[in-house]
């Protein structure tokens, strides 16, 4: 999952004991789930070193989609955690690309939950951490507590070991889960999920999701001040690559030369740069493409009212501080950065690479340079519509021969506050007395749209307790105990998610 | 050194033996010299295979300066090789960086000659080698003959092996050299000579270099199809890295950060694209640095004449298929094509690096990207002046913050057509039977300068017979044996580089 850190409010969390909460909650149902989620956590304290050495192992199992590595392997291990979870189908769906898991377990309920998981990871240099980052060590970290260190520990294996861990207590504990569940698992989330909706319209895959009251994907989140957010959408991404050529433009040369050509060779180098000026406002941040705002459906009163209460109770000193950020763009109020993430569109500069990359200089004229890129999108921008209009304007600007090469991507989602999917959510942080708010957006991206799209039109959002860092970056971590009693720890996190399978059941 | 690839007149080259070529020569100094001649030759084909593998020792022993790898090895070889061609002193000449070496040649002549070799190369990928770079393998080049293949091979090793062939072949027939001779080797041309005027002004080497009629870079000099050039200038070029970082620009985050906060955090990464986007016009290659051409003095019409005449007895269909290029800036001609070698000033970017440059992408905001770039000066532009104007047009247009860091670099070199050591070259190559033009300027660079400037103002050219191809690039190759009978095989530009000090010693 492609995380943002959005800093939502600051208040105590108490970790109620499940017969208190339950207290807010009448009759019958209530009796037997408050004796049922007393038994699974029994369980699930009693399968805690066995859930984190399942996180570990997965860790240690790394499927990096953009390098094609570990696929059967990351297939199989994902395989292997449904079933011992208690999934009684598990099947690999081909996608045409990196294949997706499907697993069901149906217990007869009423209600069908859809899971979404991803089981890739993203790229790492080990030369960058403090630890191996795949020995998945427990590692005590000041001021924090212990974690599981290492890539994917928070994005997304820890999160999605929790939600395996409640599965196992309800199984250990002789508990019958509330709900039938739908797992679909994706191994290509870290390239943007090229071939992710080809899972989807599997004939089986769509038949059981459609039956779905939502989709969940388990996070750790909790901000590192214990508060939790519900993320009401995402905007959408759209990786690829813009390439100037020597061989789609006809002019430079077939090959790097000498750097004393330049005096009388064209540079595809410098048309990069140029092409690339044309996408991008004087202010350096706001896309310069043509109609690139004509879908851009503005926040509601209600949205800006939600973005600004989540201001008043969040600290802008710390979102400060964890990106390392003195000043936001156009030295902007918090809330107005809050607006942003929700709102702005982007043109993101990932990467650029052409010529001579290495150390010192090296005389000389690339034939090709390249820059890795991704925009943003918001609702009701589409990823097609964005691509097309990119195009146009590089083609417009006398650029028709830099190429987009898009490798993945998909638009943004958006669910109703008022969907019982999110009732259940908040129901389930307010009994554990853990404060929340509800965020707009998500400024980073997840398929979500593959669920709340056609041809699904489900409600979605991210799930789950606990904290971590580190996603994309190096010493990614996972906490497994806070030293901060605000935050969750895993059996709690555990908890949470066998407590929103009986909310998601119970809601109206 | 930094060759450019100018291609000459042609014509046939006859492989005129000692005596023959003599005819041209009246007198007494003539006699003597036909018959030292055909000792040296006889010399210089007995230690041809010496001569070789001198050559291919010496590209085992790479010494890069961009990397600061193999400096020790690198002077102690040069060194030895110094010394076993009959120099009396060898001695170490700190520069503050990579250490030259300077040696001398004290015969007792009225004349001193200067000779300035590199002994460091460049960088190299093995992987884009179709064999092992430093192998300096014997290979049977199709449609060439037989090469010396590795880095360094012709820039410049293979040339120096050949002049260092011919002092051995002096020796080993009993001669003595015509002329004393001062030669400073450099061990940093190749990150563009950063320190070697230190060298040049330690007092022994000033007062010593100052005695030399004029200065020597040995050179294959001999264009594919066999003619030769002579070369009365050369660009100056100076290197440097364009850096945009968050640490001196005060915006942006501190480290690399989830690409989703480019909504609301600034981008050092788009902030390069915009300062680059200042330093070159609409065109794509005219420098557009304000004040840049100020100094330029335009070609006189003799320097034009000279390239006309070059155009003319040259083919443009083979430049443009040994550099890959289908047409040149502006779709210019041939002729213009060459004038612009010689006359225009060029900031060239020889790599972008920033953010993720793996495969695929990586959604990060980027703390710092990078361009590295190179200048190319013509006469009266200097380095000083330039990296000057560069700064301030940075500044000028808003990005102050931007560092130029410049890595190195010297300003341009022009030679009269009428110095004794010109006219000594004419006359070499005119008794040889090979077909010569004068080249006004050469587009790549050399720090010739350092020699034709303060404090010593020296003519200064390159000279040398034989061809060679791939400086700075994969499969870098020297000739040897060539199937074409219009180059210089080894023997060949060994006796060419005898013939020259004879030539200078007789030259009024």
């Amino acid at each position: 999952m492609d995380r943002n850190d959005f800093g939502t409010s600051r208040r105590a969390l108490l970790q109620a004991a499940a017969a208190g909460a339950a207290a807010m909650m009448p009759g019958v149902a209530f009796a037997a789930r408050a004796g049922d989620l007393a038994a699974i956590r029994r369980a699930a304290e009693q399968g805690r070193d066995a859930a984190i050495a399942r996180i570990q192992a997965w860790i240690r199992n790394p499927t990096i989609a953009a390098e094609k590595s570990r696929i059967d392997e990351g297939v199989a291990a994902m395989s292997a955690l449904a079933r011992e979870a208690g999934f009684q189908t598990v099947r690999t769906v081909p996608t045409g690309g990196v294949p997706a898991v499907f697993a069901t377990l149906d217990v007869g309920a009423p209600k069908w939950m859809g899971i979404y998981f991803m089981y890739d990871v993203k790229q790492f240099d080990p030369a960058e951490w403090s630890v191996p980052p795949l020995e998945a060590r427990i590692v005590d970290r000041p001021g924090v507590g212990k974690v599981i260190m290492g890539r994917g520990a928070v994005n997304q294996k820890g999160p999605q070991g929790a939600f395996l861990a409640a599965l196992h207590a309800f199984k250990t504990s002789g508990r019958t889960p509330p709900v039938n569940i739908a797992l679909i698992a994706e191994g290509e989330e870290e390239i943007a999920s090229p071939n992710f909706l080809n899972a989807i319209r599997d004939p089986q895959v769509t038949a059981t999701m459609k039956k779905c009251v939502g989709v969940i994907i388990p996070t750790a989140g909790q901000s590192a001040n214990g508060n939790a957010t519900i993320s009401l959408g995402a905007k959408g991404a759209v990786e690829m690559e813009i390439v100037s050529s020597s061989k789609s433009w006809g002019r430079g040369p077939a090959h790097d030369i000498h750097s004393s050509q330049f005096a009388r060779v064209d540079s595809p180098a410098w048309r990069l740069v140029q092409a690339l000026n044309t996408l991008i406002g004087p202010d350096g941040h706001t896309p310069a493409v043509e109609g690139f705002f004509d879908r851009v459906t503005p926040l509601t009163a209600r949205q800006k009212a939600l973005i600004a209460e989540a201001a008043r109770k969040s600290n802008e000193a710390d979102a400060k501080k964890a990106l390392g950020v003195q000043r936001w763009i156009n030295d902007e109020s918090w809330e107005q950065s809050l607006i942003r993430l929700a709102e702005q569109p982007t043109i993101n500069i990932q990467g650029l690479v052409g010529g001579y990359t290495g150390p010192g200089g090296k005389t000389i004229l690339p034939h090709r340079a390249t820059a890795k890129v991704e925009m943003r999108l918001v609702p009701d921008m589409t990823k097609d519509d964005s691509v097309a209009k990119l195009k146009a304007h590089l083609a417009k600007h006398g650029f028709p021969d830099v190429e987009v090469n898009v490798t993945g991507g998909y638009g943004p989602n958006q669910t109703p506050e008022d969907a019982a999917l999110t009732k259940a959510q908040q129901a389930v942080l307010t009994r554990a007395g853990i404060t929340w708010a509800l965020n707009v957006r998500n400024a980073g991206s997840w398929p979500g749209v593959v669920f709340t799209g056609d041809p699904l039109r489900l409600p979605a959002g991210q799930f789950g307790l606990g904290t971590g860092a580190g996603a994309h970056a190096p010493d990614e971590y996972f906490v497994i105990e806070s030293i901060n009693p605000k935050i969750a720890g895993l059996t709690e996190q555990t908890m949470a998610y066998a407590d929103l399978l009986y909310e998601v059941a119970a809601q109206g």
